[in-house]
């Protein structure tokens, strides 16, 4: 074993969202790399946030979040959702926002994917909140879909790694999911 | 607002990961699509697996998981681990395995970095289960680290969207995070 031990405060990529939720009434949003999908049926997502953070007032007072994607274009206001607290700087102001069926949940018009979530659970860590939501419904324009679905590849989302603190883009195309590993199996049978 | 419903069942862009296990004191490895950090102190890592796979019996029996981030030119391996099941196959011998501190989350050498981890807490979901395990330490090779922290674009990790079903890399930089968002705060102050 040739490895090094590297301590056990390691980052992993992670997707970058813009995070919305009505707090006293008002439109806030804040940057998000803690993400992932986490039940298959009904679709839920699971967003990870520090307690200290201003968002989670809203999301505890509606028991609704968005789940907006910025395009790779749109960095510069996505880091400024992370940079400045709603506690101190009104930001309900900085895009477009439409509201869904749950009536609570801000979305943002120029991200090319939106989603709207009510929360199921709410688990709590030393120093994070997990916010588990339902996704409700999720928004794009046409000109994202392909075959009626969203192409990501057109959305061309932001990916983020700490601790050199950079955003990047989707890449190249690999290789066929669900398939590719049929050539590794056929050789091992 | 120009925005089509697109429904609630949409998949988010996932990094992939192999999550290990010994199950029965055997080592089983599964792809994993689901995976975030969720809590910064102690580092903790939530993943979300099926309920019906064979994994989560070795996890629930040794309370440990090992999260391995195979590099885009191990697809083929990373894909096979996905399609067959340890329940039918007996997936110990298709990497080099070694253990850490937690001795029983198998961890594999091929993999420019591993995590092992154990359970702190799981969360039981409709048709999936979400374990969050903290980060006991984790494993690279030297020529993955710049700086002396994992350098990504050198890891080169493996990224996953659905319903295309597609593997991609990690693309070109975008911007400094906590940086570039400045210029939108400075312009608006």
């Amino acid at each position: 074993m040739n490895k090094v031990n590297i301590g056990n405060n390691v980052f992993i990529p992670m997707l970058v969202v813009i995070v919305g939720a009505n707090v006293e009434g008002k439109a806030n949003f804040m940057a998000v790399g803690w993400i992932t999908r986490v039940n298959a049926q009904p679709p839920m997502l699971a967003i990870g946030i520090n307690k200290a953070h201003y968002t989670p007032l809203g999301i505890r007072e509606n028991r609704t979040f968005s789940v907006n994607f910025p395009g790779a274009d749109m960095v510069e206001k996505t880091d400024y959702c992370g940079i400045v607290s709603g506690r101190r700087t009104d930001k309900s102001k900085i895009f477009k926002v439409f509201y869904g069926e749950t009536k609570t949940a801000p979305m943002i018009e120029e991200c090319p994917l939106c989603m709207e979530c009510k929360v199921v659970e709410t688990v709590d860590l030393p120093s994070n909140t997990l916010f588990i939501g339902e996704i409700v419904r999720a928004y794009t324009d046409k000109l994202f879909l392909t075959d009626g679905k969203p192409d990501f590849k057109k959305i061309n989302p932001l990916l983020f790694t700490m601790p050199d603190n950079s955003y990047w883009a989707m890449g190249e195309y690999i290789a066929k999911a669900w398939y590719v590993g049929k050539k590794f199996k056929q050789k091992n049978e």
